[in-house]
């Protein structure tokens, strides 16, 4: 079984891609899809679209854990709450099924506090995967962790 | 010069379409996409996806206008901004300019008032385009008349 994880946004999407064999999570890749600034909203969502699709038909992914967001958190804005749309349709297109979680949630799986640092979530991922370096960008990180919550709630932890 | 007007959302998206002929508006169409309430989020935003491509086909719009949101709207809700995501995205893929307008904005432009209410707007709209009847459901009337903001923009009024 072969999982993306998703940490949305406009600017940067980050990703993850984590696949179970013989019981045990193996690191695939991880990076981040990078939008052009200098474009309009209506044009980097389609390079969200391409890119995403482009992505999937390359990696193959069987399911998909996404970065769900609330309406209270001032650090979630209106731009990234679109892209996320973007991406949640992408999915569907793909029939991809999607697993929802929001950040503290994330947090408290892979790093045992929902308020846990982001320093304590990449030692977190590292940890889990076996990695010997931080994965980066920091959104790449992110989307391996929310893939990891995804992958824990499944028994393989 | 054709424009579509949408008024987003993600279980009914509002639509109306005007032309422009010899300096006049004419009313060519209006309605809405529905999504199955029974389907989940991505799916329900991948049929906004294919629905506004077939509208897009259909009528060949020039231009857009779109509703535009703002975070602290109790109104918004996070399905509504996912949905305006997929809508700007196709947009762009079709190559169509898109014109944002805030609600007080089309409120403002249309009935005089920026807090003019649903029945001053559909009268409004009624007039702008002689139209005996009001248009169905509510939602393409809105739709409308976000249309009808940007053809006041351009000196259409």
């Amino acid at each position: 079984m072969r999982i993306i994880g998703i940490d949305p946004g406009l600017g940067r999407v980050g990703y993850g891609i984590i696949e179970i064999q013989n019981e045990k999570k193996i690191f695939l890749d991880c990076g981040v899809i990078e939008t052009n600034k200098n474009k309009g909203e209506g044009d980097r969502l389609y390079e969200i679209f391409n890119d995403l699709n482009t992505l999937i038909d390359q990696w193959k992914p069987d399911i998909a854990a996404v970065e769900k967001f609330f309406f209270y958190r001032s650090s979630t804005t209106i731009s990234v709450v679109q892209a996320r749309g973007v991406i949640m349709m992408v999915f569907a297109f793909k029939s991809i099924k999607v697993s929802e979680y929001a950040p503290s949630q994330v947090k408290l799986t892979i790093a045992g506090s929902g308020k846990a640092s982001k320093k304590e979530v990449i030692e977190a991922v590292m940890y889990n995967l076996n990695l010997t370096r931080a994965p980066k960008p920091d959104d790449s990180a992110d989307a391996l962790a929310i893939a990891l919550t995804k992958l824990n709630e499944e028994g393989f932890n």
